[in-house]
């Protein structure tokens, strides 16, 4: 689409819409002056979630649960088209199931919700209290291995019985000390594929084909550039072979693992007993993979485009990728403007855009101009088109993009909004695809020695010992004998591996924890 | 689309399949045999679902689930175009909140699973045990209107914040003692409305909107007849002012109760303090409305329709539409029979249905034709057509519908087949509703003496309890005083008040359990 610039109208709508009156930024604290407290004002002013009565659990409003039914959708379609189906298996796992895989039990029985009753009965006291005591506990499910997998070891007998290819969508439960919105919750919801094959090598390429889709869907998606990368030994997913990662550098320069993917070996069939008879009629365990994604997605989307006007939220995943806003002084004038306004309305949703329509918000409703544009700027809706009396007459929408500044506006006509508008959508996510791709190779540093290292992660301002360097690509040296030493350099800084790229070659060079020679790099950062 | 019945072709093909070494029906016991049994079977022979190692609780298999997508897809549309919006709130309860709503508690604690601990520790005796003992106990939600209210309660200070229009996708968790499969789970996956208004008599209409909108699910979509009624008093929702559903008969002549909605009146509002400043300044307490359907549709789904040859899935929610099976005995009859099933199966694919395409199975894998489809007939896929080599020159499909009996085939053009599909599964989610309808009015009884409705319900076949009459409808006296009397004669014969039909005018009579004149009607039946 192409614009008329128009500075008069832009003058005169801003001024009806009194957005002068408004002070600098809409979020306090901006993201300079306190970077954690600054993200929970974009959640609070766009509206996304809020802390519940129920410890570490969130309540996810309206506007949050439409940016996952948006991130659902894409998924789901994609998992489909990869071929997988959708089942559903139990949320309480009975606990000698989580018993049996060693490292499984080490990595979630230290925080997992325990239902040991199954009812309550009057006190003498009053209230009610705890009754009918199980012969057995159950765990709310922090993850689904243990009790899909004796499921799969009831289906499959024979390798034709494989490879099974299964997703379900649901919410899972891990008793985090310290949460923060999205990012870290008690209770989240998420998708949790599950697959199960006759060798190590389907087996394999399913763990790196999810991972792939999980690229694919935060570039194309999220326009949030990720490192895909495999986890380091201390890093790994408890009970699995390798753990695959994506991973976000969020505004703060701190790490976001934005999803991961596991391929399991053997181990988990061998714990569920999943054995199948072979073409030459041995017995073998299935190989077996995990791979998930969650509503965390959404903390690192906000974390990764918002600013210090609130949420910008990237296209494709916009529960609405443009909101109309009638401008009137009388019913007069309303009447033309909200028949105009109904019509572009209806217009844009005959217009495909991805697999879905242009989704269109007519806000009509009755509170101040400059109060609901202000509403519309921190929900990060991508497109606001003001339509006044005027813009009526010249048959034209006043158009600001949420990637620009606020008040850079631009008038359009109806016909080339209306043509435009799927480019001018995939324009801005290209926009913050870039911007966050620039600030994450501007903060990201290779560096090859430790004092180097340290002063990256340190921070510069006691105030704020949020403010570091960013990302460090180091070598590292991966003999099992060196983690300790590694690991304990590390948790001395606060800072852990993020993962092995799997995009960068192998270099040769010296550990910057032991000085070994190794040709193995990994991405260190602080993470969320 | 008009068939070209061809008795030759269709014993030719029938002696491919193998169809006539098949026993009398491919269900073990019959409906008439084993009707509880028989049940099980349909889910088993379907693969819709099986139980889990956790108490009370099923696994959903992809089938099975596949047909809850549909489901979901299309009540999610039309929430959405009556104005809802979804949200998500906490899987956990905390006691308290349970506590604040008298008659709920009485409805919900005697069983729910309670979560005492947030840790496993391992036991001197090995094994682990709950550790990290909770100051308040939570219970997961049996329902949400207590956790909701709460949110509510914050979000609500004018008459401007009102109505609140929301629905959840969950799973919730009541600890049944008899448990089976879709009609009763532990767990069980459903959607909860939950919107909160200025004014009863708005949340009155929003109470009979979504009755209304599950009417309309029930008979357009899943092709089961219901009867929209009131609830009795003792059969109310606890803690809601008047409870509506909707009653559907399975074949057994047993109830269903497939949707509910209730008008809350303000007892929720006060329970949560859901208060809010009218127009002229007062302050007074939202009304809410609360509204559900669960996985349960699936057992009613089942139960209505089924044979004893297995499920017959109503096509608007079949996962599948049609089932293409090529035919062939050597590479070069593959090559011509696939080519031409992949070229039917894209051109169906590109035709709308409803909201969605024609969904199609191309089902090629390497095992008997006889035993494929009979798998088919058993899943309950609408449509199967076969391709031989024959059809291929003669560019036509050899098609049964799964509402006829298993050896009706025809030969149908490729042309007319395509060109007639959607009214052919329109046809035969008709012939099940009529089916499922006339069935109903058939074990329908008008009853206006005690002694013939306690025969009515009363086996006359003592190793076939659940054989009885089916439903009744009798005059019934609502006086509070009588309720104890009619209660103790109806738990006798272990049959319940079902509803108060919305749809049958006022008649005056006599109550057949009092004598006392009364003009209120109510169905009876033994119930799910």
């Amino acid at each position: 689409m192409e614009s008329n610039s128009n500075n008069k109208s832009q003058k005169s709508n801003d001024q009806k819409s009194g957005q002068s009156a408004k002070p600098q930024t809409a979020i306090t604290p901006t993201r300079d002056q306190d970077y954690p407290e600054w993200y929970q004002q974009v959640i609070k002013a766009a509206d996304l979630a809020e802390n519940s009565a129920t410890r570490g659990c969130m309540v996810i409003k309206p506007w949050g649960y439409a940016i996952w039914e948006q991130i659902q959708q894409t998924l789901d379609r994609k998992f489909k088209e990869t071929g997988h189906v959708n089942a559903y298996f139990p949320l309480l796992i009975p606990k000698s199931f989580l018993e049996q895989e060693a490292a499984h039990v080490d990595g979630f029985a230290k925080e997992c919700a325990v239902v040991t009753h199954h009812r309550l009965e009057a006190s003498p006291d009053g209230g009610l209290v705890p009754a009918g005591e199980l012969e057995e506990p159950f765990i709310i499910r922090p993850t689904s291995e243990t009790i899909i997998g004796a499921s799969y070891a009831k289906w499959v007998q024979s390798y034709r019985d494989l490879p099974i290819l299964i997703n379900q969508w649901a919410n899972v439960m891990r008793w985090e000390m310290r949460t923060r919105m999205f990012l870290r919750t008690a209770e989240f919801l998420w998708q949790e594929g599950h697959t199960a094959h006759s060798t190590a090598k389907e087996a394999v390429e399913e763990t790196m084909q999810m991972l792939d889709v999980y690229e694919w869907f935060a570039h194309e998606f999220m326009a949030m550039p990720v490192i895909k990368g495999e986890k380091t030994p201390g890093e790994k997913f408890p009970g699995a072979v390798d753990t695959y990662t994506i991973e976000a550098m969020m505004q703060d320069g701190k790490a976001l693992q934005a999803g991961t993917s596991h391929f399991l070996g053997q181990n988990f069939a061998k714990a569920s007993g999943i054995k199948f008879q072979t073409q030459t009629g041995t017995e073998e365990l299935a190989w077996t993979t995990s791979w998930g994604v969650s509503t965390r997605l959404i903390g690192g989307l906000i974390m990764t485009h918002s600013d210090d006007d609130g949420l910008i939220c990237p296209p494709r995943l916009a529960p609405k990728h443009v909101v109309i806003i009638p401008i009137y002084r009388n019913d007069e004038e309303k009447a033309s403007v909200l028949e105009f306004c109904k019509s572009v309305k209806k217009e844009l949703e005959s217009l495909r855009y991805g697999h879905d329509f242009i989704r269109v918000e007519l806000d009509d409703r009755d509170i101040r101009g400059g109060e609901k544009t202000w509403q519309h700027i921190k929900k990060g809706t991508p497109l606001r088109a003001e339509v006044g009396p005027r813009d009526v007459a010249s048959q034209s929408l006043f158009v600001a993009r949420r990637d620009k500044p606020h008040k850079e506006k631009s008038s359009f006509s109806r016909a080339d909004f209306v043509s435009g508008i799927a480019a001018t959508l995939d324009s801005i996510h290209d926009t913050l695809f870039e911007r966050a791709k620039s600030y994450r190779d501007a903060k990201t540093k290779v560096v090859s020695d430790f004092n180097e290292f340290k002063s990256w992660f340190t921070p510069k301002n006691e105030d704020k010992p949020e403010i570091h360097g960013g990302f460090a690509l180091c070598h590292w040296s991966p003999n099992p004998e060196d983690q300790k030493e590694i690991n304990d350099k590390l948790s001395s800084l606060k800072v852990s591996a993020r993962c092995i790229p799997l995009d960068l070659p192998k270099v040769s060079g010296k550990c910057i924890f032991t000085g070994k020679p190794t040709d193995v790099r990994v991405y260190f950062a602080k993470n969320y």
